[in-house]
């Protein structure tokens, strides 16, 4: 749904739970917390140390549970996947977790993130024989771990991951072990709590306090976590790592209710809101956000300037998967959808709107006009992040470069373009300084590619274009 | 689902489009934007000047209404209903709209508010012979009209309301005609707007910012307005008004981004958060205001006080209809639904917890063990209406006196069961500062009752329990 | 779907039973039985002595009723209804039982049948005062009911069936009795059961196989028998009474293994098809019925001539109600849906193709069409009851007059028509000698009056085309 | 369905059309009149010359196709497949047909049957590194033909298909051809036609009568004909062949309506009921066949002995997936589901009822019960086949041999638990004799290895209990 709203689309979660008896229900309500990760599939793999067993389908892990799937799922221990896709019902296929069965043994895999050498990889694996019945990099995973041919998963799972390179956090289940892995730049967020005696991990620690778990560790990168009976044992698959998280997870993906690095992702952004105050203030009568991930830095930009913060924005809770479109001539004589201006709040005032990021600009340009029509009389947009000028290729649907805004035109021109009276994006540094990173922070630094194409991985041709493919893998 | 958090049930919304030939799709964004006042049933009456047809349904109005249904149902007049109730499928009989069918005319009739001699009314109208088929005051209303014999629909209307007293916003459509009526104590808002050259009603503004219409005028109390293709025709069934508009409306029921008697809504609440903190002030690190109702007045008891406004509650935006709720073991485990604390924002901290009211305390009483769970130092509750202790008859689900916790316990009794340092409501004085009603807005006061058990209207004794019937007419 | 077929729609069944621990259940089975005569809604009134209870809804049982439902329904009676109607989902408030409640007590009614002076009535009860919220003539009966004014129910049902003409099998249910009756002609089947020690009524007698229970005896013309916890009260409403149960019941609608009057319903066909062969013989080599209702007249013309019977038409099973249909390009190809004829059977064959009944003659058409492409050498229609000349007044959906091939054409014209070799119908006197009915069964006759035009009761202008109204009451 | 009356599950159904703009549309058709062969899954692939996309899901044709879905499946060739499975939603993924796509093609592969040595294949391709999402044999042909490297399509499936043994009517779908194979004993049917310029094939000749296409030709044991722009082009991938049809497609799979190797089903039937009537005529009042499958026989059965045939079961059509099953208490009391007995036919009869085959007896006890109660003087069971002694490998789910009523007790014994008056079956030439198969039919001969435990192909000890794994396959 942000998805229309932005042209900024969101990831994948991943959520695994190792030791207690209701492991699927566990895995439910986790999945629920990290739902605003990926609201087109969800699925969860449950293992009763014999059998792995699994469910799985399109729409919100509310659409694709029920009480009574879920009461069939006995078992100590699951994995889940919530995923963002861009197709229709075929793509049930491309739901994760995977589960492969041989005569011996089952695996299941569910990842976030995405892999740049797939294509290559995929080229290989078909030329010795491998056949193909998703578009998800996970099957790829899948087959390099298979063909490693180690008697131990843990050894073939290792040896898969040198091949691999890009975003990916892991978790995979078989009958007797969880493991989970996460690439040697860390790109994408994992964690590890625990819940009485049971582990769980997660792509974001929301999970845990919804669950009732508490917070042990971040998964760091190129760690390789296998939990069993006989507890967690860490173990590395890769030496020479370099912590690159994708800065978008602080701006603008991962729940405000979540830490990432220890840091909670609410307090940084009301951080970034506070520097980008510092750095291009306005005189104002009011501080809106945009809803609901620039709530937090709006209240840092109201705080830091004085500006009253207000409910300028207001977004229609009720707005689900069966929302009938209005018809074209409806939206032209007004019919909004998910975003209203509150005229009671706007009218005859300077409003600064604050937005975390802009990709095409359409979203903004259609907010700015929303406010003016509800009787701004000035509109000043405040972005708590850099400009977007480069593709992502870790797992975020940014769209190619030409579509991105700030990449083909100057901030002035965009800025005619919004029909706006000011427009000022947070500077990389601010970023890094709103965020709280700093050079003395070992190990720990952020992906910024976006902004500055600086790509923390390799990047290969046919990895151009990544969202012409069926985004399988995220 | 509020309604579980809060013990304080949504109301119902009405709306209504004459002169549009989209009517039907109007009438479904306009009931989505009042989707907040009731989300248990929907529906739609369509008139094409010939004939009038019915959709409805249980559950969002998302869910009642496809793209394929809406098409169907063409005219260039329509009415709809949102409704909250408290029983299951059988229900769907008390869906409103009510539509009659006469062998010449048809009646559709939809209303928000609650008929206090309902009881009463009903026994002489079965005495008469009249049949009843729905435990809705609609019903009641409808009865009275047919009988009241007169060939004209506005004599017959304004003769049935003669007889009835209590809290109503009616709109009644036939072929010809949409008309609109309010109780002579204005106890429920409506409006009426223009959508180019059509005219829109509605139980609050917020519907006609979605669908692009102007604000025309608030309906006044005993005003009963025709609405057909000769224009407006405003008429008065009763001489004596006296405004009392409900006070949970500006503190709990309405949208934000709704206007009441020209008071914005959101700002409404930050006045009463305002005037909360100089009531009522404490020393402490961050104020967070329960989602979403609480949100305006915890920014405005945060500028009042200069402490800073966090995000320390956070509601999970994907609990729906069909959210599997934790058994009673994993709820003792820890997990958690609709709400969760931020522990990044509030641990080590003196939060202090704005909350717009305190029905049965048992959510409030959970919230506060959440924030002290998730660290909190201190919590201090501050209420931003006064305490509730009398029951409302006109349409709001407060339950009955008994389990009013304000009604039966002290402020300190109620602190100690809370378990949160310190306990404070607003003043009924404070909350008309709030609001900014005074002596000199004439025609134009609150109703007070739930704080002060001045009931604006007559109260009958087999109206003791209004909640022990079937909520069919609310 | 027959109706797409055939034209000649399915009337209502009504299903009932006192004192069984699963009443609710029991009706759910009851009413799967009856099926076949009503698959547009669903509904079952359940009593627990206390209180009514309804679940309704449009579809067939088995999309109406879920377990989880049904066990909502406790209670020791209850009264159920399937339903044929022509409208879309609005029709839901259509669908029966009918449920009405008063301060004092509940009133659940469920009709199979059609008021002749259902107009006249309507007109009289709102010109008093009555307003109706559906199209069914089951609330007209209910105003009836309601105004007769008796303390006594069973008296005011009395008194409000003297005022009714035209043909009903009423089931009423009140918290302490169950009550059913039927109109003076008899117009439809309805017969009593026992199981065990608890009573049932039903439109068939199928429904007592299925459930296992005994038959008792047919309710009479103009009896009137309440059945509550002291037994069956056998009483009358009417003294002058004249058995004319619908031939259709014979011919076409009832199951057969039902048995209306002592007469199997299968054996009566298998007659019909004798006494068909006598009166039409022909020269060919199979015998075919069109599936389902005239299977068993075919093996009575098959064993009365000696040419064998065979599968020359088939029914496809699957087509339910989400069949797609065939778009027309595809249906010009040749695309079938329902009907097919099986070429290795009919193959260089002369064909004798035993039909029910023809209404508008489309159907036979279509048919008679597909034998010949499929190879046969010559079709010879019978239709295994007399022309249907005159519209029905009493719930069988024959289309006006003019719709009726038989009342416009010439049998030789129909002939031509139908593409056939020859075509012969059954005599009324060959119907009755069939069905087994000869002067000698007093009060034991069968309406003809859709093939004679001599209607057993008066009928009104105002009813001349029964079917331009909602067929609600049916 | 039929499964739970008999304890002989049904297959699985394939079909094809090449060069129809419609192709979708004509397979759903087609589909939809091979239901019988498989109602717990469906699915077709469409290839629009560029890309093949596939649609799938549980449940009947009807409910896994809507308009909307079919009509987004573009493209001038499709495949399709209906299925037989036994467990829950989980086996989603085994639904075919499967899709592999590769970089650089697609393939989707659909099969009826049962393959022998699919567990050695499948470990000597895990030891090769496949991996397996599904337990269906189909993935076990696509791996090998993935693996057999051949350029060329058709020399892949020839060389994967020289491993493979067992029952297998195999349809494949490229971009560019459609590829049809049958096993070299052609142990299950598979029939071409035309419809106008394009080619469809089908597991069952009813689907061309369905969608009017004329029938060509069946497909010869040991055969692989591609099918693409050029026309149809016949090649051989075995030399060696041998006819050895499933003798239960005469007996009970089949439609009625089919031909197999010229033969029609229904005529086929009642051949075996006469050849029954002669080899064990009774003397009785009343013939009649347990609904649907042994209808057929038993007319027969009626024909040659003179004894009348009437419908002395019936069988619910109504009886759906979500069909709420008597709980124990109420079936004791004597609630029946699917088929009942008719009273008014049986009644103090000597019965003759026709079934066409035994595999666990339970249903046949329970029918003769339900004859009985209903009041039939005496129940002769006639049999239209011999003795099932032998387990089915080839797709046929008659369960273990140890739960085969005949290869544990004598005749006697059988007729003793039946509680029936007299017992007889078919012998096996008899069924030879009645299918019309003689030594002077070359190639062109029956399997009769559950009668006689000669099975035309090897058979491995892994095979031994086929139905312990879930038929993935079929």
């Amino acid at each position: 749904m942000r998805a229309e709203i932005k042209g900024l689309n969101e990831e994948c979660g991943v959520f695994g739970v190792w030791g207690h008896e209701d492991a699927a229900a566990i895995t439910y309500y986790g999945l629920h917390s990290l739902q605003h990760r990926g609201q087109e599939g969800a699925g969860i793999v449950v293992s009763d140390k014999e059998k792995l067993k699994i469910q799985k389908g399109m729409g919100l892990v509310n659409d694709v549970f029920s009480e009574e799937k879920l009461s069939r799922m006995n078992g100590s221990a699951a994995i889940g996947h919530v995923r963002y896709t861009t197709a229709g019902d075929s793509d049930f296929i491309n739901c994760q977790p995977l589960l492969f069965n041989s005569q011996t043994s089952s695996l299941a895999l569910a990842h976030n993130g995405n892999i740049v050498n797939a294509t290559a990889l995929k080229r290989q694996l078909e030329h010795q024989g491998s056949i193909f019945q998703t578009t998800s990099d996970t099957e790829v995973i899948a087959h390099l771990i298979k063909r490693s041919g180690y008697p131990n998963l843990t050894d073939s799972i290792k040896n898969a991951l040198t091949m691999v390179k890009g975003a990916y956090a892991l978790a995979c289940l078989v009958e007797d072990a969880m493991i989970v892995a996460l690439d040697p730049n860390g790109l994408r967020p994992l964690a590890i709590g625990k819940l009485g005696d049971a582990y769980v991990v997660s792509s974001e620690t929301c999970a845990f306090d919804i669950i009732g778990a508490e917070f042990v560790r971040d998964v760091q990168p190129g760690e390789l976590i296998t939990i069993n009976d006989e507890g967690m044992h860490i173990d590395r698959f890769s030496l020479t790592t370099n912590r690159s998280l994708c800065s978008m997870e602080y701006v603008y993906f991962a729940r405000p209710d979540s830490n990432v690095d220890g840091i909670n992702i609410h307090m940084a952004r009301k951080n970034l809101g506070r520097v980008l105050a510092k750095e291009a203030p306005v005189e104002a009568d009011v501080v809106t956000g945009v809803p609901d991930s620039s709530i937090s830095a709006a209240i840092g930009f109201a705080e830091e300037t004085g500006i009253p913060y207000e409910l300028g924005l207001i977004k229609n809770r009720y707005v689900g998967r069966t929302f009938i479109q209005p018809s074209q001539a409806l939206r032209e004589q007004g019919v909004k959808m998910k975003l209203s201006a509150v005229r009671g709040v706007v009218e005859g005032k300077r409003v600064v709107m604050v937005d975390d990021s802009i990709v095409r600009g359409t979203t903004a340009r259609r907010i700015v006009k929303m406010l003016k029509e509800a009787g701004a009389k000035e509109v000043h947009v405040r972005i708590s992040s850099p400009p977007i000028v480069n593709p992502c290729y870790y797992g975020i649907d940014t769209s190619t470069k030409g579509e991105l805004i700030a990449s083909t035109k100057s901030t002035e021109a965009i800025l005619e373009e919004l029909g706006a009276d000011s427009l000022s994006y947070l500077s990389v540094d601010g970023l890094m300084e709103g965020i709280g990173r700093d050079d003395s922070s070992p190990n720990c630094g952020q992906c910024l590619a976006c902004f500055t194409g600086s790509y923390p991985t390799e990047i290969f041709p046919e990895a151009d274009h990544p969202y012409d493919k069926v985004m399988g893998g995220k």
